[in-house]
Order: C-alpha cells, then structure tokens, then sequence
C-alpha cells in the first residue's frame, strides 16, 4: 500500500509552494490536481500521471465521492500519491472528507500545508491583515447568500472581526454587501479585491462596501478575494484614484517585483 | 541601493518555507531572523551574514525601530537582505512597521508569504479547520486581557466564528477562557493546543474551554496555538482520553509520518 499527501499548491505562482510540497511533486507517482493548480507547478511532477478532478467553484466539478475512491484506489497501486490542492488544504479545501475516506479505507496519508490565497494577497498589496493598535483579529469566511434562516450565520463573525477575507464570495459581492451592512458594518468600509493573487495576470480593485452593494465587483473573471476592513483604506483609496484616472484600464494591473 | 525581501519562514519545519523563499536565503547577503526560526532553515543561507533580530513574545526582543533602522541601512550595503519572519510576514508579522520603514526610506521591497502556524497546525492534528457544514468561518485573533473597556474587543469575533485560532494566547489562557464563557460561548467547547507545530518536538493537547478556565494548558513552554470550535470533538476527546492513560506523559506526542 502507498501513501497519500494532501499538498497545499498555494495560492497560484509555482514557487509558493514549500520545499517539501515541491520535494513530494518530484518523487510522485500520480498526482490528482485541482482545476486551480497551474501547468508550470503541475511540470514538477515530470514522473507522475497526471490526473485533473477540476474543483472550481460555479462550474463543473469532479464528485467528491469520486474523488475520494481515486484516492483509496490509486493508494493500492501507487507509492506515492499526491493529492494537490489550491491554496492550503485546511481552509476551504475540503480535505475533511478525503481525510475521512482515507482513514476508512485504512489508507496512510500525510498532510503539507500550503500558503492560502490570502496571505498572496496581503502579500502583493502590502497591506498586513494584523496591524498594532489597528487590527487585532482576522476572520477567513466563505460567506452564504440566499434564503433560508441562518443562511447568513456567518455575518456576525465577519462584521465583529477588525479585518475579514472572503473566499468564493465576488459573484455574489451584492448580497454580502447588503448582509454585512445589515449587521451594523459601515457601507463607508474600504474592501480591496484581488484577483490572481501571486499570478502574472493579477488584478487588484478598490471600492467600499457601498460599492459592492451597487456592482462594483462585476466583471471579475478569475478567483478572487474580497479584503474587508479599515486596514486598506489607503489602499482602496490609491486604487480607486488609479482607476478614476484610467477609462481604459478600470482595473489597476498588479504591481510586481 | 540593493533590495529587502520579507520573507515568511512558515510554521518552523525547514522545509515548509516556500521554494522561492528558499531560493532567496540561497541567494542572500544579509539575514535578519527572529528568535522562533530554526537553525536548519537558517543554513539555507550559507553566503550569507545572520544577525539575530530576537522577536518572542514575553521575553526580551530587538526594539522595533531598531530593526527597521538596521533593514534601510542593510539596503545601502547589500543587494539582497532578508528579513526572515517566523510563520507569514502579514500576520502577527509586524509587518506593516517594517513596510513604512522602508517606503519611508524608499527601499524596494518585496513580501513572501509564508505558511502560518495554524495551517501546520491543522495538518498535524488531521483536523481542517474548515468544515462542509460544520465551518464556514474561521478567526485568527491574539487576545488581549486585563483592565479597560475594549480590551475583550477580540472576543465578540471569536465568539462569533465557527472555528478561532488564538495566536499568543496560552501564557494568558484562563482569562481569555472567562472572557470567551462571559460572551456566550460554551465552556463545554472543545480546545485543542499545538505546541511547536511541524517541529518534532510538537506536542497536542486535548481540553474544554472550562479546562483552560482551570489551568488546562498550564506548563507550556514552547510557541503554541489555541483551536478552538466544535470541529474540534474528536480530536480533544482523543487526547484527553491518551492523557488519562498515561501518568507519565501528560502531553501526548505527536504523531508522525
């Protein structure tokens, strides 16, 4: 029997994966590879079979049940098989349910953590998501819209927080707008979003809540995060200014090096 | 005038820093490193100068300002300087100081995200910190406790959330447990504590918040951070019932490979 290593990818650029994902690419057998992961990381594992199981939120994804008996059977025929995942398995990478299916099937298994998008992100704004005096607590949310009673259970969290990242949340930017300007958030707050975070093609955007509220996220293509909270008002404010002084370019291209 | 790069070590292992972390120690002329980074990691940077800038918490550190002054000056001398900052540079980094510093001084720099503790953490323990329908939301804060009005301002956000990870927290932790039990949370809640995360010499913890109330984590020495939420049931019991087993080993080791 193999074993199985759940690899964070990180948030996009081939080398912001760690040494050890890295080391674990190059020795692997088969890897099973989110639609995020991009080709450049994926050539690391010049060896292995190749196996895309295409997670990406809004479009067609491969079944976690499927997934998870790829796993337990790859582990029967191969030493080393590498599960790897955007960002950092942990956070919203549902590895709890590969987990489970692996620990079932008696599968020994291993997990490397990865960088998540957000710290990418923090990263190439430069805006730090902990500050002295200014921000004291984070929380990481991927927040629900819809109808239902506690659809919204996650808002109190995001609204108490002095800075909020929300995953998976740009194609619905309207309705948390509304949400969070319902449990007392100021629709004056500054939001910076970026999008490709660690890519060539990353994109940053400066609004406020009240300009999610009303759209200002639309248009956006590519994963995406929303950056809430007093921290990056200087931020919102010079992409805003960049945009205001640019009609053709509305999004301000990331800087880089 | 060469250029800084802050750069996160990740969790301590020396091979969770990122590759292109590593790439940068390789290449580095100066390395300036906090007292939580590993000896193996610093050997990355064998060309290079190593100038302990000793940040822990509770214990005597390089003032802040003095670490700023020493990175603009290090700029004018060398081309590549690193500032190499346990877990991710943008949270609980002080980063942000660092960044004036250098803009004010106009230094190119450059961030590296790094894994954060509660990642490795959360792969060590096998428990995602994210759970389909069981978490959604998750915080990292560091507690304050004592006199004043806003000083539990980081409760209501932790309370709040599915899933919090307190980050320099345990020195403090029967106070931060009564702040928590006073904003409505469960003492029943279960509380998992990783000490020295992705080090071999980690060390896991199983409780309840009535446990940390009463001492529970009481004897730690090492860097360790508090889980705290549901999703965290089986593991805590697991622990809790290793420790009952074992009179001579209070703390259970943690498993490896």
């Amino acid at each position: 029997m193999g074993k199985v290593y759940l690899v964070g990818a990180g948030p996009g650029a081939a080398d912001l994966i760690t040494v050890r994902g890295a080391d674990l690419l190059k020795r692997a057998d088969i890897v099973f590879y989110d639609a995020l992961v991009q080709p450049e990381m994926l050539a690391l594992a010049a060896a292995a079979r190749h196996v895309a199981v295409g997670k990406r939120c809004s479009q067609i994804s491969t079944d976690q049940r499927f997934i998870n008996r790829n796993l337990v059977e790859a582990a029967a025929k191969y030493d080393i098989v590498v599960r790897l995942k955007g960002g950092d398995p942990m956070l919203f990478g549902r590895a709890q349910e590969e987990i489970e299916a692996l620990e079932t099937a008696r599968v020994q298994y291993e997990i490397v953590p990865g960088v998540t998008a957000a710290l990418a992100a923090s990263a190439e704004i430069g805006v730090s998501l902990t500050q002295r005096g200014a921000s004291r607590s984070v929380v990481f949310a991927t927040p629900r819209v819809g109808e239902g009673e506690d659809v919204s259970d996650w808002a109190p969290a995001v609204a108490g927080a002095d800075t909020a990242v929300l995953y998976m949340a740009v194609g619905k930017a309207p309705q948390i707008a509304a949400i969070l300007e319902a449990h007392g958030m100021s629709v004056a707050t500054p939001v910076v979003i970026v999008e490709s975070a660690s890519l060539s093609s990353s994109r940053h955007l400066g609004c406020t809540l009240r300009g999610l509220k009303n759209g200002a996220a639309g248009g956006l293509a590519g994963p995406a995060l929303m950056l809430i909270g007093d921290v990056y008002r200087a931020r919102a404010h010079a992409l805003i200014a960049a945009e205001l002084m640019s009609a053709e370019f509305p999004l301000q291209a990331a800087p880089h090096g």
